[in-house]
């Protein structure tokens, strides 16, 4: 890993630990009987905080915000939201240039290009890059202009995906399946790590239910559940949790209260025109309003 | 009803709602498209509160909570949870004398007796009295000893219960269905309201999904939707929403920002040792921490 | 019981059996470790086979078909309806008179009337007859008119009910809950028949899922492990598992290939006129085409 | 595509579609409203056949039969299955050799290694080659060796891998995701299809369900509606459907009833020692026996 080297011992035999445990070069050593090991507090009791540079950093103790929208769509809208966020103190960027969408005829993003320009808008301004890579080859050419790779719910078990992000040198957000369990998501991650990156967020994105009210079913008990299980950092997304603007606040302050470390969300300057997404989508206004609001759910919180 | 008759139209044909209107004794005129009717937000704007008696009243601007172990023991467990209850300010006690259970060789509950020996302790301690009813002909006998009736999930869709119900003169908790719809939920409280019961709470308890980490997945989604979608008060059940002690205090927060008037939760003495339901009961220690929490995080969403 | 008295020990100290099963007056003993135990096939090997009368049995080694309308809705379509199932062969004849509805403002049924205009031409013809009870007070009145209750999925943990039921001597057909789970039946069957009444048919009518392309979605396995978990009989309901006419055939027929020891299905005169559930209903020509095809594959299934 | 050139237009504006007809070049026209079009029964009325060669079809009017292990083990394993399959008459071999597995740490697979042997010694017994491809850059070196690429539930919204197999000549068969709905795998074959690969076919192979008395749920509905929308083959996975060996054969029974066009299913020498999915897996006993009544109960409905 990026810090020191692991051996993973798995095996169906009964066994000494301490018989490894004695030999010279090892520092330390844990039994982990879960499914996932590495990610699991039991085997790492302190959470882990993710340095993004520049001062910033992810996981227990702060509470961060990335927001932007669903698709980059032009040099014009990218510096209009990173307007917005420098105004509001938001110093994470999120926004697609890969789209997955479910038909094959549907806006599927500006790629590379698109990826570029907003880099170097952001990289003037000091906003860091989160934005979803779908596939192996693609993260070579994006690693320079991305701070942080995030792996959205359809790829959550694209197993090979996951494996080449272990291997980079790059935080990476995981999305959890768009009906995958709690252990499930924590396996993914396990992938990520035990590939030598220990650098993930875990995000809570809703779960498909039988529930057509809403275009998803935000499992706000994931999140409460997922602190407790793992020492990984903790986002929620309350914009897919839902999937109605009208709602995104309210559940993204629940978000807090369950104990999410941060939120990743969607704003636009007119969600009614963005290129995806925009029924979910705040505008910069509503965006203002719940920014202040999470901060002082997180402080409220903080004092309990 | 209670307050004025209703006259419901329902039909196929377009229709001129003015010439209705018009005639002698109406004194309002609405349409309404939902599948439910005097339920909805479309048919009465203002907010409904419900008033319990002794100045206590549950519904928007004031946050409800309703405490208590899963079943009703005995009358030290009666004595201890009411000193418990008056010393946290906490004014609605729950407590089961008829239990649903899904094994006929189940632990079902004390009956009538149970219930009257919590009546003659509660209402000597201005403790007001929150239990299920199972059935029509148990309505009658409890009538005199109950404040609130509660439908439980499994009775969501038990329609001569809800008619009864309407035409009674006690306010009623209804539990969503185990794997209900908002729209479900709604139209159950339709059949209530339809006949002539106004004073109804809706509570959101948790739905059937396919994670198995949690026994039920608290939809965080319908509390903030139903307060938009009806006048009814809103209620959580953090308890079964999760039913993990560990968990509870997190989702009872998040139920506060999502929107709802209040919670029922369980507590106990000892928790280890509920006839029912132990693993999701907090101790007296642990819900006198989360009530002061509940205050907080209600009187910060007041603000915003 | 209707045959001769259980004595169930239920407890969690461990113990040998052989202490009882030597006392005087008992004939037999059995150790059941599941949540149900009756109605187990760890309890009685033997499949239990319902006598109807009149040489009308329902159980492993037969196939039997009900059919007949959602609702009951008029004299003149009783007639029809049984002229229809004479000549098909069929024997028992479905039909609603209490309806459970999501809606206070749809159709509600006929009630006792229907009833008992119904049985009267159904005696007259030698039809047996199928209805849906919905509360213990209608369980008297219904008595003598009904040959099978049948209890409704919202009803499927109506404890109370079920109860009722087992002090009853009719045969009862008992739905799966909209989202019951296998064990949640089987226990609900075990309230049946620890009251005394041995004769229950377990019904698969589909399950809640979140598919939105059909009504329910028929859980075809449930039919393979009932029939392996219990000695129960197991009727498929084709109708409700897929909602859409046009696939009522395929889904009885792969009922039986499942194992199904019978089906019951909605069939109507005019099903686009039908007062409920139109959309999911056969024509008397389509029904006779599926009767045929269900015997011939009860045929071929029987000699595997 | 392989046969000629489409061209798909997606647009918002009212439009007459003759004014495009009348152009030169132009064979044919259709209006299609789904989100799916060139897979839609509405764009083509004749069912798809799809040919392997050597005499091998699939698709309305035969039925196939695709088995073998859940893993590639070893040249002795593919030797036995191989005798296998040639004495029953099966003519199509699964086998995976890249495994997507939830844990990092669990048997993923021989690789092209395992690929290449299996493929020696099917040629030479004139047996099909079906096996999982889990990323775009292995299948190019799969190619030459493979006859069905299979897309697994994980990667069912893999839209890279899609787009890429809609370039390559050799059959796909597509699963269903683990919780996708009819639409998703729909517009997901669109992909592959709109890409000019039409030789698809699509797998029903369970949903995630809250039922957890079995690895999946069997959504049988999904076959008979899939036969009615699209023109694709549609092939049952009864293996993964139910997950357990002891029903396997009534769930494949019940899919020819609904319409399946082929069954894919897991039999191993020995299955209790299976590196992967033993429990859901036949001895090459139990397996004979269900080709004999698969085939029988083919027959039967071909003459419904």
């Amino acid at each position: 890993t990026q810090y020191a080297d692991y051996i993973i011992g798995v095996g169906n035999k009964p066994f000494d630990i301490r018989s490894i445990g004695i030999l010279p070069g090892v520092r330390d050593i844990h039994r982990v009987s879960d499914a996932y090991k590495l990610v699991s507090k039991k085997w790492r009791v302190e959470d882990t905080r993710i340095s993004l540079g520049d001062g910033l950093e992810i996981g227990t103790g702060s509470f961060s915000i990335m927001a932007g929208p669903c698709s980059i769509e032009s040099a014009a809208q990218v510096e209009e939201t990173i307007a917005h966020l420098k105004a509001a103190g938001v110093r994470i960027m999120r926004g697609g240039v890969y789209k997955p969408r479910s038909s094959p005829y549907a806006f599927r993003g500006l790629g590379m290009e698109g990826l570029k320009l907003w880099h170097e808008k952001a990289r003037e301004a000091g906003i860091k890059i989160i934005t979803e890579v779908m596939m192996v080859e693609q993260i070579e050419p994006m690693l320079e202009y991305v701070d942080i790779f995030q792996v959205g719910a359809r790829n959550s078990q694209n197993f090979n995906l996951l494996d080449a992000l272990g291997q980079v040198d790059r935080p990476v957000l995981l999305k959890r399946g768009i009906s995958g369990t709690i252990e499930e998501l924590l396996q993914a991650a396990e992938y990520i790590f035990s590939n030598g990156n220990e650098r993930i967020m875990l995000c809570e994105r809703g779960i498909r239910s039988y529930e057509g009210a809403y275009r998803n079913t935000m499992d706000i008990n994931a999140i409460a559940m997922l602190k407790a299980k793992t020492h990984l950092p903790v986002i929620a997304d309350p914009s897919h949790g839902i999937g109605l603007r009208q709602f995104v606040d309210k559940i993204a302050l629940a978000s807090v209260m369950a104990g999410a470390d941060g939120v990743i969300m969607e704003v636009h300057g007119q969600p009614e025109k963005a290129f995806s997404d925009g029924q979910q989508t705040l505008s910069y206004q509503e965006a203002n309003r719940l920014y202040s609001r999470l901060r002082q759910a997180f402080e409220l919180r903080e004092q309990f």
